[in-house]
């Protein structure tokens, strides 16, 4: 039996996505109503899986709540109320799309969970009840 | 009995509260994070709720799909992925809360649903799962 | 303060939205795919609600399992796996929109819940997450 | 237009129903399961809405951030991972039905918001998706 | 890293569990409900995962918006509002079961997401908020 | 392709995580206020995965009925209203967190269902929308 432990954490942004690279015809091309000048935003919800071994004494992987402090500290306090394209060092340089800040969540939590002996073992981040982008990590 | 139909609509925009008239501090010391000054945004939740006799012959007050499409017209296609601070003509001039959002909306949306022999009796627009403004019209 | 108690109920049914006296034109104008031969159906969601005075020994209006045993009995056993337009005596006649089927439950639980010494102040069917008919009772 | 904010906030608890001046048998008849000794637990939903005026430089009743520090701290730091019929000073000597639980929270919670000159009009506390029991008040 | 999105759509239809090489008795045995004559509806739920590389120039595996319009134009212009037993071409001659459903839409889906160069990991079919088939393709 | 079927089962139950070899202290500082001598409690959620062929004739790997009646039994007709520290045999001597009560219910559940011919897969227990212990089966 593989053990996980799942929890997700809401925060809300603005975001554009546009490449510079790109005339804003291409942009619109490529990313439609995303690409408008204003921005827009969502209410995202992380959703976090880590794997680990069952601690006989405490008969937990990790207390939930250390979980949910961990992505208080590295994702919420961050990201929320952010301007995704300007206000978050680690998203500089990127379009700010699911996938694109997926997997710099996931590079950045990584390590943190590796120190409480943990695997990172799957990363989702959703923009609505309806789509969501998953990144799942050997 | 009184009968009403109530539909909701989804839309991601962004928003920033801050009242020009007032210093940088005291926007922060009123909305905090909200008046951070790159915007934040949300998947907003619309809910309408409309009442009128029920037409005996088609048993319905107004058949949904026009419900919908009025709310896609007047709202979705106006509000979704626009920055409701400086893209919507409507809003202009108001701190986009949402009470504020939901105040224009009901005002924009009464004609509209009159002109199909509805009366508006409720707006509710969520910014989340966990809170939301409703207004309630007598 | 008043008290009241709202329950919900899932049943999943068929039915078509097809009124007799009229040609198949005029039943797809005014009811669209909802008039399809073959019919359709939904995962209907009941929600009821009931005012009534706190019994100061039970600290209750009314037991929330009585309640659910009440709406399985006259609703859930009748309606759940049934075609609507013509599996249902009380339905028979009508055309099946959400107004009209609220309308024959609505009557057909007032006399139930009387009988509990309970009002029946509101019934909502719900067709989808994003829409459904209410009926609020004086 | 009367505008009012909901907000709602979750807490986890323990409860058994049981009132001490009956017999287990009588107890029993009453509340079925809901009387084993051992008792058992919810995830409640506390759902809050009040009314008042727009203030119109800041187009807010009140900030929903203040709404939510209030819950915190009148009920979440009480009620959270207690046993309702023991650890909560102003739930002594009653049942802990969902009805008397949510009338004293309506009583607390009353003089709160109107030092906010906010009435409290509505209230809810749901044990499931699929139940609760509202106040509505005056 | 593996990359995935995730798209949900809705669509209601009609459907009978009935196989005709069977006996009413049999069909009954095996089905329940589900094989009265007059059939009943659900409100469907299909989750469609999509995996491939990451355009590093648009920072997506493909627009949400793209994978929407794959899902509407393969599934629910000919699912919804349909009786699943009759209407659907590509589910003639099949117990309209969610497994076999699902089995068809995958192969439906699969050539589709291909020309996309997006591989079809899995398919979801829902009816209700408590069941659903889940299709895993290696 | 690989056909799997899900169902989720709600249960409310009491618990107290609490380990009698270790001091209040070292209870506090592992568990927090889950540890709080009252107890308390959630509305929890088991969802089961089972995996098998698919049935030609009746295109089912199990009717969805069989594996609610199997959930039930083995689940809810044992855990539901009760104090998961005491009343449950299988539970004893066990601190009950969710991936000890996952680990056992596992363990119950998978011979049952092997006797249908099918494979659990997957177990998730939840105590809220936001967390969840997931046991994967190889």
């Amino acid at each position: 039996m593989t053990f996980s432990l799942t929890r997700s954490i809401r925060f809300c942004a603005a975001h554009r996505l546009f490449n510079p690279a790109w005339s804003d015809e291409e942009n619109f091309r490529v990313f439609g109503k995303c690409s408008l000048p204003g921005g827009h935003g969502h209410t995202y919800l992380l959703t976090v899986t880590v794997s680990g071994p069952l601690d006989p004494h405490s008969g937990m992987i990790i207390n939930v709540a250390t979980l949910r402090d961990i992505l208080r500290r590295e994702v919420f306090d961050l990201l929320d109320h952010r301007d995704l394209n300007h206000d978050v060092p680690f998203l500089q340089g990127l379009v700010p799309t699911m996938e694109n800040i997926a997997q710099k969540l996931a590079e950045r939590l990584q390590p943190v969970f590796a120190a409480h002996q943990l695997t990172l073992t799957r990363l989702s981040l959703a923009e609505s009840d309806h789509h969501y982008v998953t990144i799942d990590l050997p």
